[in-house]
């Protein structure tokens, strides 16, 4: 077996910070893997410098995860093509509106025994409705699955409590790979991720992997609301259960057979605690019950740019129960929906919760 | 059947607050209860005055819960076999060190077909190692089952993300019973302590329940090292879940046959999280990082009075694995009770988990 050639699909806060990682695990492993790990930039002038001259000149990405060293041979590239030319695996880490269009620009361009594995947060939720499986579920479309259709190759994911600055620190935590060919495919991601300070464990149950990762920010700006309402630990902790409660039965409804012993990895109850407690859509919808500002201003005002992903994955969430009769089942998911779309009132939260049906 | 007889043993901060409630749903509910609540009021001047006397006349817990009228069915008895004398329900709610000696004062005393339940988060450590199966858990007894084998009636426990404050304030929260008889005794006690703030749920797995809400202060300690030592979310995250593992591993080893769904309830993820965000075990540890004092000095400084249970359910823990030969695969329990014994420093703790088995 020839060493692997990876490529990094995007270069942002959380991709820099995973290609200090996979920069470093393969020249841990020359067996395995091709020492140069080539990294996909979107080109931009940073200080009237070229992004990518910089990172290969001084081994920084100075806009998005600045004051942290990047291996030597992680090398930026700003062709999408050239940059996954040859390679055996594919991360994704970019955000998720921009996948379609990069899976579309490489069909035909990579090797046919590819494996990608996507590091993104988010489901996606085609409204034209094609496809037999999409259409059982009212639209449902997993990151992975998405890559998978257009590329044709195999996709795992990798989902934990991974706040990435957190990561670029070399904090110790955890993360979850999941893959569906566990035994093929396993030993070689788990090599390509495994630190000192960065713990994967690999399960096969990919999908549940994946909406965690996603449905987690729903939760988060329920638990972000009871923040701004003034409520305190006990309400919370319930709210977040509740959440988690609600991910199970979401995943056990479209993608039955999961194994409830995946919500114990990182990521499934570790990455929601901290997204309740840490992360940026928490923040977000704190601020939006505590200012009453829209939440595209609070957005502005507090993310810097970037944009939360909980209030659109809730609406995707929404609309899918709402088309296939579920929103009654689910009085958490559909809540968030209503308050962020200024339907509801947050101080309603509590009420949907009473009568929940975990409670009957 | 005639209504129910409850006392509620021990008046608390937490007994208090939950004589808020049981005062409530008793008089909700005159077909199942008799009205009047009687609490067992450990006799204290407070101010000059009897506190008994304060609370059956002013009807507040001026010394454990000053500012919350508590209802007026809840009558302060001073003299413990008067106060459960011909009660059905007994609500055990008192520290962990008194419950031998008020059940031993209580045997025949009290109607053979009396039930309890027990809301006393800790076990017990049996050093005198008497009875078949406290040996083969190597002097592991839950508190429910100390007061079973005293009074030798059927003992039920309540659990759940309760910080009595937030449960004093009423605050949205909710709670987990456990019920061996679930189908028998589970309604009346739901009944008992449901109500549009506190959500109960019930379970068969009342070992489970119990251990849960014993073990999470071990983890709480663990956290608030993470915290005292910088650590942001996601290596608390990580240790959260590490110590979670380690509690259904526990669960599992000690009282085969648990139900993994029991976690999932408010007495597992949701109590763990408020413990090791709001409790006062986190706080203590913090503290205890961060000043270099001892425990005891920390505990003295932050807890006006009380005691951290967590130091002393590690160190039970602790000696009970170590007996059976099983702390190698307890690293998370064994740090935290070796830290807080002064024996490990607590910038170790990290190396501990390096190497857990959950990753191996």
């Amino acid at each position: 077996m020839s060493p692997k050639k990876v490529t990094i699909i995007g270069s942002g806060n959380w991709g820099s910070a995973i290609a200090r990682i996979v920069g470093s695990t393969t020249k841990s492993f020359p067996d395995e893997f091709d020492p140069t790990v080539r990294m996909w930039v979107f080109e931009e002038i940073v200080n009237g410098e070229k992004l990518s001259e910089v990172i290969n000149n001084r081994h920084e990405n100075i806009k998005y995860l600045p004051g942290k060293v990047l291996p030597n041979n992680v090398v930026a590239v700003t062709d999408l093509v050239e940059s996954c030319e040859g390679s055996n695996v594919l991360v994704f880490v970019v955000p998720h509106q921009f996948v379609k269009g990069i899976c579309e620009k490489l069909v035909g361009k990579i090797p046919a025994d590819t494996q990608a594995i996507s590091l993104i947060k988010g489901i996606s939720f085609d409204k034209t409705n094609q496809g037999v499986s999409t259409e059982k579920r009212g639209g449902l479309k997993l990151i992975s699955e998405e890559i998978k259709e257009i590329l044709k190759i195999e996709v795992s994911v990798l989902m934990g409590a991974n706040l990435a600055p957190e990561v670029a620190n070399d904090n110790f935590c955890e993360a979850t790979i999941g893959c569906k060919r566990k035994a093929e495919d396993g030993p070689l991601l788990k090599k390509l991720f495994h630190t000192d300070n960065f713990r994967i464990n690999v399960v096969e149950d990919a999908h549940t992997v994946e909406l965690c990762g996603a449905l987690k920010n729903v939760v988060a700006c329920a638990a972000g609301f009871t923040d701004g309402l003034g409520y305190g630990d006990n309400t919370k902790a319930a709210v977040i259960r509740l959440g988690l409660m609600e991910t199970t039965k979401f995943v056990e409804h479209y993608y039955p057979g999961s194994n409830l012993q995946t919500f114990f990895e990182s990521c499934g109850i570790a990455d929601l605690i901290t997204t309740c407690y840490g992360g940026r859509n928490r923040k977000v919808c704190e601020a939006f019950v505590k200012t009453g500002k829209s939440m595209a201003e609070v957005e502005k005002e507090l993310l810097n740019g970037q944009s939360a992903q909980g209030p659109l994955t809730a609406e995707e969430v929404y609309l899918m129960m709402h088309k296939t009769g579920l929103d009654a089942k689910f009085p958490l998911f559909t809540a968030v929906h209503k308050i962020c779309a200024g339907e509801m009132k947050p101080a309603e939260l509590v009420d949907c919760l009473r009568n929940h049906p975990e409670h009957m």
